[in-house]
């Protein structure tokens, strides 16, 4: 992930470990010990898929050394390292699992991969994988990052720790290992698949469009009935939720100079000065106060609600069964508040959390921000700003809205640099890959939460947006945590016996394979 | 200097600094050179006088050895280094230099110096001395900074580099080095001297009232017609000006936090829960709006302009005078700027640099503060403030005005918190002090440009204030820089005819005595 960058997946792993606490002790009852690998086999539906998942304990010890290999090989865009080795690899990965036509995408930054398994079943499936992990440094970590070694995590269990672990060559792989037990068990997969990788998730995926709208590749996504990202879904007390979309995002800076501004001073100046010259930290405080309305939150500027979509009435049904699920005392404990906005009801701040946009100051920064003061009068004060959006704003639309409003405001000279972002997901909770992902976290015991709208962003949108419009989330069973941090974990065994362990996860992309077809 | 607290003497040597530029080519025709050794003994205006002029030279290098043996011994209280042998030597050139009385004055943090010279004449004048000196780092300079050594520095002529060369040993020594004069031609001194010093001025003088406000001191402090703070006042290009006052200042941050509001997280939390939850970023942005009128730079706390006394008719007579001898183009250019405040003429600005108390931004500080972006909503943002405040106006009543304020605009749990500051000074340009030093820059052909008050801010109100209400002037021909930075130097020969080298700075205080009596 380049400075400035929103990160994907990795903002959207952020999500789902925060949203951990929102989630009560209601949910997650699973009535299946998932970690037992002698046990699951018998939730099992029909003969095939018996015989694959039977495969799976078989096949422990090889996939996880297939982790732990692939583990080794970390393609890190931003070091620009293993490329195209990482490519390469996972081509082989994706033949050896059983895609008959892989093939590397040459791009203008590092190849994607794309690849089809052609079953002759009638449904299609895309999958969503990246090959490229998070840059380390080897001398935080408790375990050498590439050696995947496998450790008792007291609360979780055996995991394996490196590189990649949960974000995302642990979930992937275990993907392919489902492909590898349909191999042994002699049986053909109930769905097709199409594999779209890429090896620039951690830099924002810049050349991702030019993997996806290669005509090939878009010609075999218009088949699919939706795309999965891999991912180790469960919280460490075994509950899963499922989200519907997604917030967009605007990421920017507003910037006031006196430069740009032609008054205050083009330097920091002694302060005293600051009687007879103009001051662009002010400046930059009195456009800030313009965006957002007396109640210091809602957002002023002209026309930024417009195009904000009520939500329809499968989308309200589905929050108002989920608010009471959710966990008020603890959200906010770990929020560290006393008080919802406007000292709103929970269920109230809840709707609004998934309704409502949003102007956030993330930071600011002007002039001496050192210990103690310095009497200057800075020429040049930043206010880093997000935006979320909802359905049908747009990044680029919002963006625009506010520069109109400042300039309208007479902030024309306040600069507005986005640094990234991108539009709201919606994916329909009636699509056969929603109901496949529900059905089979329901087989495999846990009740999922639906929850209409992440208020985070991942950028989902290139496949849920026009032209291609499938419906896209994450899915998977198991656990993992610390992506991007040192010691990067997924569970191979869980102790919690509501979490998957690895031939948990490996199953729970079986049995979905079986849902959806 | 310790962080957080303002910097008297620095803040004023950089007003100095910075000051420069303000004057134009009229000011510092000075008629004689000041530079020339043999040349200036000519001007003295009396037997007597002429008389210990001319002992200047014959003990040039004496004194100029007295100065280097002084920078060899540091004081600097922030790091309790040479106490209390710094005090002590301070003693013993006072006695060296003719005082007949002189003590140390334990306080609570390192001791002072109280001296008396009394050569039974009519008129008393008291000096401020600082005996400590600025922390350094020997790796920055160009040689020792403990040694003194004379170089050539090009533009300037020969000078001393050392730690305290011109913050403020140098002066100081240039003060005795005059004293001395007096001893060796054995005359006696026309005006008798108090001589008041503290070893804390650069960690911001705790403990100097402990000093000044002894009964000893105090009584003997009555009696003087004023205090210097010897400086060496002139700008590179020789002119000089004296200031009649300046202003006073409170530095303080006004810090927003969701633990004092009550509202809001008490941690940064991810950016997306803004939707439901209140951010101590927008408070502060709201807050700090309610301190500026719309024009964004007028301060709007009530009652902020209640005690603004106007300019008396003297006061600005000497402004009117003043404000042609400004250089606006100057100005400008040194400032960045374009445009003064609200387009007004150079006339208008200088007028309000002079009379108008300020708000100034001198840095926000909030969340992330990084390169790009970071999807957080910091629970805490701070914004660093200085206020300049004219007569009537007091420190500790202006911080309350603006909590008051504050208050009553319903942000009374933004935190308002002082690291320092002072009253504003004034000095009466009929004083005997101010004329004698009037009369003494003109003698030495350099025509001083009076200046109602400094914009800036020194603690002389300790002296000019109630009870004392003391004339109170840094005063001295010769020039240094580099004070509280690395290479500081003062000018021992100087290279351009206007500018007084050592003897020229050791006779400005010879005359000054002469002109005082």
């Amino acid at each position: 992930m380049t400075p400035g960058q929103p990160d994907p997946l990795g903002n959207l792993t952020g999500e789902i470990n925060r949203r951990i606490f929102l989630q009560g002790a209601a949910v997650g009852a699973a009535a299946v010990a998932l970690g037992d690998r002698a046990a699951f086999a018998a939730v099992a539906q029909n003969p095939d898929q018996a015989l694959v998942v039977g495969q799976i304990a078989r096949q422990h010890d090889a996939t996880v050394k297939m982790l732990q290999e692939w583990i080794a090989l970390p393609s890190i865009a931003a070091e620009n390292r293993n490329y195209p080795q990482g490519a390469e690899y996972m081509a082989t990965l994706a033949r050896e699992a059983g895609f008959q036509q892989v093939e590397l995408v040459p791009t203008t930054g590092k190849p994607g991969v794309f690849g089809i398994l052609d079953s002759g079943a009638r449904t299609w499936l895309a999958l969503y994988f990246m090959y490229d992990v998070k840059q380390f440094d080897p001398s935080e970590w408790s375990t050498p990052p590439l050696e995947g070694r496998l450790v008792d995590k007291p609360g979780y269990g055996k995991v394996i720790v490196g590189r990649g672990a949960t974000n995302t060559k642990g979930p992937q792989m275990a993907v392919l290992a489902a492909l590898h037990a349909f191999k042994a068990a002699g049986k053909k997969l109930p769905v097709n698949l199409v594999l779209v990788c890429e090896g620039e998730e951690e830099i924002a995926s810049p050349s991702f469009k030019q993997i996806v709208f290669k005509p090939p590749v878009e010609a075999a996504l218009r088949k699919c009935v939706g795309i999965i990202i891999p991912l180790g879904s469960q919280s460490p007390d075994g509950s899963v939720e499922v989200n519907l979309g997604a917030k967009g995002v605007v990421e920017l800076e507003l910037v006031s100079s006196g430069e740009k501004w032609g008054r205050g001073p083009k330097l920091d100046v002694h302060s005293s000065y600051e009687a007879s010259i103009d001051s662009p930290a002010w400046r930059l405080v009195q456009a800030l106060n313009t965006l957002v309305k007396t109640d210091g939150h809602t957002p002023a500027v002209e026309g930024f609600f417009d195009l904000v979509k009520p939500l329809s009435a499968r989308q309200q049904a589905i929050l108002e069964a989920s608010i009471p699920k959710r966990n008020e005392a603890g959200a906010k404990k770990l929020l560290g508040i006393d008080h919802w906005f406007g000292d709103e009801s929970f269920h109230d701040s809840q709707v609004r959390l998934v309704t409502q946009p949003t102007i956030n100051i993330e930071g600011l920064v002007g002039g001496y921000t050192g210990p103690g003061g310095k009497t200057i009068l800075p020429h040049r004060a930043v206010a880093k700003l997000d935006m979320r959006l909802v359905p049908d704003m747009t990044a680029l639309g919002t963006l625009d809205l506010l520069k109109k409003h400042l300039g309208k405001h007479g902030f024309g000279d306040v600069e507005v640099n986005m640094s990234g972002g991108y539009d709201p997901t919606e994916t329909d909770p009636d699509s056969t890959l929603v109901k496949a992902m529900v059905a089979t976290y329901r087989k495999s015991g846990v009740e999922p939460l639906l929850w209409p709208r992440l208020a985070g962003s991942w950028p989902g949108v290139t496949f849920t947006g026009a032209p291609l419009k499938l419906p896209a989330g994450q899915f998977g069973l198991g656990h993992g945590g610390g992506a991007h941090a040192p010691d990067e974990y997924y569970v191979i065994e869980a102790s919690n016996p509501k979490v998957a362990g690895w031939d948990g996860a490996v199953k729970s992309y079986v049995d979905f394979l079986y849902s959806l077809a």
